[in-house]
This record gives structure tokens, sequence and C-alpha cells, in this order.
């Protein structure tokens, strides 16, 4: 048999598809061509990429938004042997010059733009050598660069193209860790086949020539779910959003393009929502939104739903898993069951997708039930997920075990890579019908009395009453029962009120024994955020100074 | 990343679907149960395989029909990490003797009935030592053998299942080629990973929770077309017909499970047809038949379609693609077609399935043009294509090219297994949309002058007439054109009809130029058949004492 590669991934479009069309919102305009002309132009870039002596070994990093230009990128670098490493534009300064040189990426495809001033900004701080600015011309720059439109121009479509190596590196990305540097992780061919292979699959997407997809999760982000190697080998209509789309973009590419899935986190979907109140909008052709990251708010699922005929599939995964590691949906015995019971599955993470296997273990590496309510960390393994960190044996050794906690005395060496289990960081509960859902992260959840309390639950109980706009809740140290929650909140503007109306509402709401309730409900002007605008928890319990006998 | 391996398609059924009934018909009656019982049965069987030092590098035999039993030694057996080699139930004594010696099988799970009478009768030639009846209790007999249940029943379910490694050989098949013996190929574990992972997904079988699927096509048929696998890591319900299913069986199998899906050769749907126009019967819960092994007839497609709401799917697959290796169905463009139009694509082969390429040429090895027209035999690969024939080096180097004939000059040595292409003896065509359709055997295909002429095309076409029972035709040698088609028809009962009102017939049926025509029409008694039911060409012609220059 053959090596499992990209090769198939690119044939099956180009050869049984050739006019489904592809579109494109760049920084000057809409971008429409087809399955075929996109064949010929990725042959040309695989065919100057070649002729530079790029190919296996060699790691080219991209910079950049979704558009048809980095779509190209994602098959030409890995069909030439290369790997393809992408950038998040987003990172801070720091991080990206750190990710450069810690990949030691030697040529970069890049946006035009903020994109490429950023670059332009931190050139004297990073290794690369050559630069191609994804677009018809390079801007006015001191940096030696090639237009990407010139580079393809100057290469006819190569006919044959070279062979590949299943265990070859194709992908590379960064995580965007709240603590501590980026972690990198690599993905070969073989994984971006068999994780691809998995979305297309009805438990996974559910992925045919009949979809319409706009991925607006960026292609910085996990392969931007693997959107971009799975609707291809479908044969799927695929529509890019292009740099910073905000929800008039996206709403006018749904217009257009008559678009039946997107994918993206909750943030963008409130947005379009919002829009679509003011301004009106036809959603009539959207049937499924994939959402990731965090979860929706259930009134945002329930309006798609019942105003707009909208699906919200939730999906957790993570750039360990290659992104889409679980879907939820109801299963087919739910058929009967009535909408809000039905929500409630929906508003979980679901079932894991074909090819991984879990674990979800407490703090002494025990199996924790499957009722819906007993928390435990998530352990995962299968094909789609790494087994390592890039250059950090540290962080490798912190969040990968051989087997789960407890469950073999022994050590964990001796065992192959495919006995290894990744350790999520994610504390999850498992319902009787094996759906998923986070409750919290490891390092946020409280554990109070050997019991684990979720920050997660507190602060959405919170957040639903209509005088709280922000709750963040920490553990603080404890000395009877190691720690306890503490609840920070901001409240609107003109609000009065207090903590013992707060606490009543949280008792009122909060689905939970008595003992989860906050020691404390602080009203507090702001909490600190990171640069993705998640709350910084770190800084906050830094801040908060408090004292950890206080009973 | 672990390897790929079925460790996950064992994994997620058995946790994620637990509740979800597995129905069989067996031979003392309908068998129920559940993914959670089948679980720990599986369990108990790879305890017992592994009590018996059976592992890695052991090969384990099956004889048998398409039952639970059957079902859990497809997952047993190469979860022990051992190979599993299904043996086809109804091939010649010789047949079988060969296929066990040259596979060396040691260990054998056979039906009770007809199957093991076959075994007892072939016993002193078989180097067999090892038997289990896949029953309650082992029949009357000299064998020392011993009973499935009781060896389950001997084992506890065994806890944490062994280590995998992708390569390991996990299933084997013959083929049930017309001319020589049966050849082997085997399937490693990654390979049955891929191809049951593409089998999922909507450009394969599309298979869902949802589906009630009933596999008709036998379990010693190139994996029963992955169903067993594929169905499983869906968590669909799952139908297994038994021993010898007819047509009522497979009735009330569809009516009492609701089956929505079911597959098999066009042989059993015409059956069922017939039976139900008989006898009545209730086929509202069926939605999907997926055909293979030969073209179903177009008008047993549109009954199906027109009066009981379901769809036909051709499907294309050889025991050297591990089954479905094309499935047709009109592309979303195609919705607003007439019936008639969608109804002349669905009967073709249709689009290759993701993980494949292929590559059609002409005697030459150029590649022929995708006009529906003209014809070439087929080339295909892929990671679920095998690169060699078990013990074979002489077909292996018949039925494999490095690369395509006559598209590069050079010899074949130097390129790795990936670079390989499987010949697979079948000419096709190729249409403007990219669907494939079989049109004849390369064996049986008619050079003429040239040109191709396919011989089922105008078998086709002679049996269209009502007077024509059965129509066979080879090519016979020809001085100048050096072949041309010689057509042996066995008329109905009491028709007169002869020659030259047949050639009249033909001339207005077949849609092709007149050098088509046969030179001869010749109305015979009956036309030799294989053990399988199709037509021996091989000893047509040596019956035919045709004269080469005829003209």
């Amino acid at each position: 048999m053959s090596d499992l590669t990209l090769r198939p991934f690119f044939w099956r479009p180009t050869n049984l598809f050739p006019e489904t069309r592809l579109v494109a919102r760049t920084h000057d305009g809409i971008h429409e061509y087809t399955y075929d002309a996109f064949g010929r132009r990725v042959r040309s870039l695989v065919a100057a990429l070649t002729d530079r002596g790029l190919g296996p070994g060699d790691r080219i990093a991209t910079f950049g938004w979704n558009h048809h230009r980095h779509f190209e990128a994602y098959f030409g670098v890995p069909l030439s042997g290369a790997q393809l490493h992408t950038i998040n534009v987003m990172l801070g300064d720091d991080d990206i010059v750190h990710i450069v040189e810690d990949a030691a990426d030697d040529c970069l495809l890049v946006d035009p733009g903020e994109p490429f001033r950023t670059i332009e900004r931190l050139w004297d701080d990073l290794p690369i050598e050559r630069v191609v600015v994804m677009a018809e011309s390079v801007p006015e720059t001191d940096i030696d660069a090639v237009a990407y439109e010139d580079l393809l121009a100057d290469h006819e479509p190569m006919r044959e193209l070279p062979p590949l190596e299943e265990d070859l590196p194709a992908g590379m990305c960064y995580t965007s860790g709240t603590t501590g540097r980026p972690k990198g992780v690599e993905y070969t061919q073989k994984m971006i086949y068999a994780h691809a292979m998995m979305v297309m699959t009805p438990a996974g997407l559910d992925l045919s020539e009949r979809d319409v997809v706009m991925p607006v999760v960026p292609m910085f982000h996990v392969n931007s779910w693997e959107f971009p190697y799975a609707a291809t080998m479908a044969g799927a209509t695929q529509v890019y959003p292009g740099p910073s789309p905000d929800a008039a973009d996206l709403l006018e590419l749904i217009e257009r393009e008559g678009v039946t899935m997107t994918a993206g986190v909750p943030t963008v979907w409130i947005n379009l929502l919002e829009h679509v109140d003011e301004h009106g909008g036809d959603l009539s052709s959207l049937e499924r939104i994939v959402v990731g990251g965090s979860a929706a708010p259930a009134d945002i699922m329930r309006r798609y739903d019942e105003e707009f005929d909208v699906t919200m599939e939730h999906a957790w995964g993570m750039t360990e898993t290659m992104s889409i590691g679980s879907v939820s949906r109801p299963k087919a015995r739910m058929d009967d069951w009535d909408r809000e019971r039905t929500a409630a599955k929906r508003k979980k993470q679901g079932l894991l997708s074909p090819g991984l296997e879990m674990r979800v273990v407490d703090d002494d590496g025990e199996a924790v039930a499957w009722d819906g309510q007993s928390a435990g960390e998530l352990l995962v393994r299968g094909p789609t997920v790494v087994s390592e960190y890039y250059n950090r044996p540290d962080a490798t050794a912190a969040d990968f075990v051989s087997r789960p906690v407890g469950e073999t005395a022994g050590s964990s060496e001796g065992f192959s890579p495919s006995e290894k289990w990744l350790k999520t960081g994610d504390i999850v509960t498992v319902d009787e019908d094996g759906y998923l859902e986070v409750v919290d992260r490891a390092k946020d959840v409280i554990k109070s009395g050997g019991e684990w309390i979720s920050s997660i639950a507190l602060e959405n109980a919170l957040m639903a009453h209509e005088a709280v706009v922000e709750a963040a809740v920490v553990g603080v140290p404890h000395e009877k029962w190691q720690e306890r929650p503490l609840a920070c909140v901001v409240t609107a503007g003109g609000s009065t009120i207090d903590e013992p109306e707060l606490r009543d509402h949280l008792a009122d709401e909060l689905d939970q024994p008595d003992w989860w309730l906050p020691d404390e409900i602080r009203i507090v002007e702001s909490i600190p955020k990171t640069a993705t605008g998640k709350f910084d928890k770190k800084t906050l319990r830094g801040r908060l100074d408090v004292v950890a006998d206080d009973e």
C-alpha cells in the first residue's frame, strides 16, 4: 500500500471536482476560482519551492489570514515534502520571535498589511532568510521579499509531484498557552491524513461535496480545525473569509455563496447574531455552525435553532489533538426527547471522535464514574494525538503519561509512543450516555476537601444574573479544606446589588451542593485578562491578597 | 501518536454505544445483544487466544457465514495481535485445501452444519491443528474440536488488551480468480483502519450511528466490504443475516429490525424484489442498497427507487483494494437533472473514494481521454491498495507496476511501494464528470483493429431481447483485425428467433458503431459457467472451435 500522505487529498478534488468553486475574501477583494485552477497553482508553488531547494527537512512558516493563497500553501508546502508552520498573527512580539527562533523557520509566507508590518518591525530579531508576500506585489520595504504571484508566474505547474513518505513532518503549530512560552507540536503527513479522514466522517464534521464550507477559525489555529484538508478531500465548495473578518463580512459571504456550514469560536456567532438583529440578513442557506474553543451560551444556541433553523454543534479539541476530538449531537435514540433535554446534550462537548480513546481520572489516577457529575482530568490517545512537544522534553514529561496514573504501578519506561496518553489539562464529566463536558481547566478547578469545584460552573451561574457583567472564580488556600472558592464580580453600571443578594442568586441558580458556594463574593472594578481576552486568573490570584485561614 | 490499529474501533462503540443492538440470524435462531455484551465476549476471546499462545505472527482462519460469533472473531483475532484469514465457504475442495496450505493456517473457526462437514471431509489434507466450532457445542465428529461458547465461558474478559502495532498483519483474503489458483492478499492493522475510516465518510458509504446496517455480502468476501469495522466504529445497529440467507430471511430481518441500509451483489436484490412481488413485504425502513460485484440491471434500480423509495448505490472494488474503491451518486450540481440523466450516472461505478488515485491507460500505457467513451485499464494506488500477493512473486510482478506503463521510460526498479500501481484488470471509461464505468474485464475485452469492443456491452444488449435467456460474447482470432466478436446466445424455450433477427435487435439496441457488431451470433444450448455462476469464457472459447480467418 501507499503511504498515508496528502497526495490523494490533492488528487481527488482536482480530478473529480475540477469545476467546484473556491472563494476567498482577500485584502483587495473577492477572489473566485476552481479546484482545477487551484491544482495548477499548487503545482506551480511546488515547482517554485523545489526550484529553491526546499523540500523534506525544510520548515516554511506562514503568517496570515484565511484566503486562497494561504490555502494553496497548505497543499504546496507539504506536497513539496516541506513542513508548513502556521504562526498566529495575533501573538505578541516576544512570542512571535520566540516561535520563529524555536522552529528555525528559514522561509516565511506573509500577508500584506498588518502581518507584513509586524514582520518588518521584528525583522532584525528573526532568523528568516526568505520572505514571500502573499499578494500581487511586495509593499515598499527594506526587506528582500518576493511576491507570491510573481513566484507562481515564474514556474510552470509541476507535472509529476515528488514522492512523499507518511512520517515526514507536514505541519506545525504552537499552543497559545496562557502560562509560559508557547509549545510547538508537529504533525506528520500520516497524522493529517488520519485526522482529516476522521473529520470527514458523519461522527466527525460530516463533510461532503454538497457542503459549502466557510472556515472562520483562522488558518493559524490548528490547521483551521482541518477544514482545508477535509473539505478539499470531500470536494466541498470552500469560502475563506480573509483578514480580520467582521460580522458584516461573514454575513455577506454567507448570503453571496450560500454557505451551509461554518466554524469558529462563540464570540464570532454572538457578533453575527447581533449584527443580524440590528441590520437584518439572510441566514437561510446556513445549516450548521461548529463551535469550539469554549462553549456557546445556551441562549445563543437556542436562538440560532429556533429563529434561523441553524444547528450549533459543540466540538472539543486541542492543538495537541489536531483540533476536533469530540462533537456533540444527540444520538438517534434521543430523537423523541424534548428540546430542553437534547439542548442539555448539545451544550456538552459530546462524543469522542472515531480513532480516539479516553480515560477520565481523579487526582489519584482512578477512573471516575460516568455519571455526569464526577469530574476528572481527561486523558486521550490515538493516531491524531501528538506524543511530544517540539524541543521541550520538560513539557513532554509533564503532559504525557505512558499509562494513566494509578493504573499500573510500574514506571513509564518501556512503553511505545502508542501507549502514551495526553493529559489534556481539561477537567471533564462524562454522563451515562458517554457525552463529555468540560467543566474546568485543571489549573483553575478548585480542590476543596478532596472534592472538585468547577470555577466555570460558578462563573456561569453568577453571570446568569442580569446585574453581573463579568465573574471570575479562583481557589484560595484554606487550612482545613485545602482550597475554597472566591468569586470576583463586575456589576453593571448603576447596579446596587450586594453580596448577600448574589449569594442567594447563586444558591438558586447552581444545581450543586452548598459547599460549592464561594466563601466570599467580592464586587470589583475589573478582572485582569490575557492577550486573547480570557480571564487571567494567575494575575487575579496575585491581586487578591487573600488570607488562608479566614474561617 | 498512537499507531493506526483496531483498538479505537473496539473502544468507541463499547464505551459510547454500549446499549446499541447487534442482531444475528444463526443456525439455531435469532441472537440479540448489545455492544456492551459484545465487548465482554471479545475480551474473553482475546483472553482465550492469548492463553493458547496465539498472537502476533499467528494466522487464524474462519470458515463461516455472517453471524455474531464471526463478527466477534473479526475483532478478537486482530485485537490479540493475530491475523484473521477469512475463507470462502463456497469454494471447491481443491481451492480450500490449497488456500489453507498456502496460508499455513493452524487454527480454524468454523460454522456448524455444511461448513463443518466440508472441513471434516477434507480433514486429512488440511494442516490445521486446532478447530473451534462457532456454536454452543461441537457436532459429532472424530475431529478434536472445541465449541466457541465453551472457549468463551472458560475465560474471563481480558481487562487490558495487548498492545498492537500498525504494521501487524490483521486480515487475509484470497481472490476468487476465475483463472489459476486463488491469490492471497494481506491487510495490516493500518490498512483496515484507513479503509474503514474511508468507508465511513459521506463520499464512502456514509455510515453513522443512525444506520441499521445489514451486510448481506458474506464475511468471507473482502471483510464483508468493511462493514464489520466501519459500522462498528460508527456505532451503528448491525444485523447479520446468517447462513445462506434467502429472500424471505432477508425480508424478515429488514421488517423486524427496521434495516436502513444493506449491501450485496445484484442477484440478492433481484431475488428480494421477486419475493416481495409474489408474497408482499414491508421495505419502508430501507433507504439504501449498496451494490457491488457486478452492475444491477437498470430496471431493478428503477423499481426499487420508484416503488420503494430505496436508492441502489453502485460501488466498485476488489480484494486487492479491500473492497469499496468507488461509489456512484449524482453530484450536488446534478440535483436538477431529470431522472433518466441521473440514472445514467447511478448505473456507473462512480467516483473514486477518498484516499485513492487512479489512471486509465490504453495498451501503450497512454492515458485515455475522460470522455465516457475511450476505454482503458484502470490503475489505482493508495494506502488501502495492497502492493503484493502473498507468496506469489509471479502474480505480483504481473499485476503491479511501479509507474503507469509508458509514463516513464525507465525501469520499475528503485521505486518505493508507495509508487506502485495496481493493474485492476478492469477496462473502464471515465466520463467528463469523473465517473468511472467498468465496461469489461481486460481478459474479455475484444481488441479489434486497435480499438476495444466491450463484450459486456454486447451481452447486455443481446439480453435486452425478451427471447434471449443468456448471452456470452468472446473475441476470436482474426487475421486482419486481430480479434472479432462472436456471440453465443441461449434462447427461451419455444422461441424461434434466428440470427438475422438478433442482429437487427443488436444494431438497434447498441449505441455503438457497426464494427462492434459480432461477426457471428450462434444460438447454443447452454453457456459454461464457473463455480460462482459467472460465464466461463475460457471454456467457451475452447468449445467454439472457431476458424481464425473466416472473412
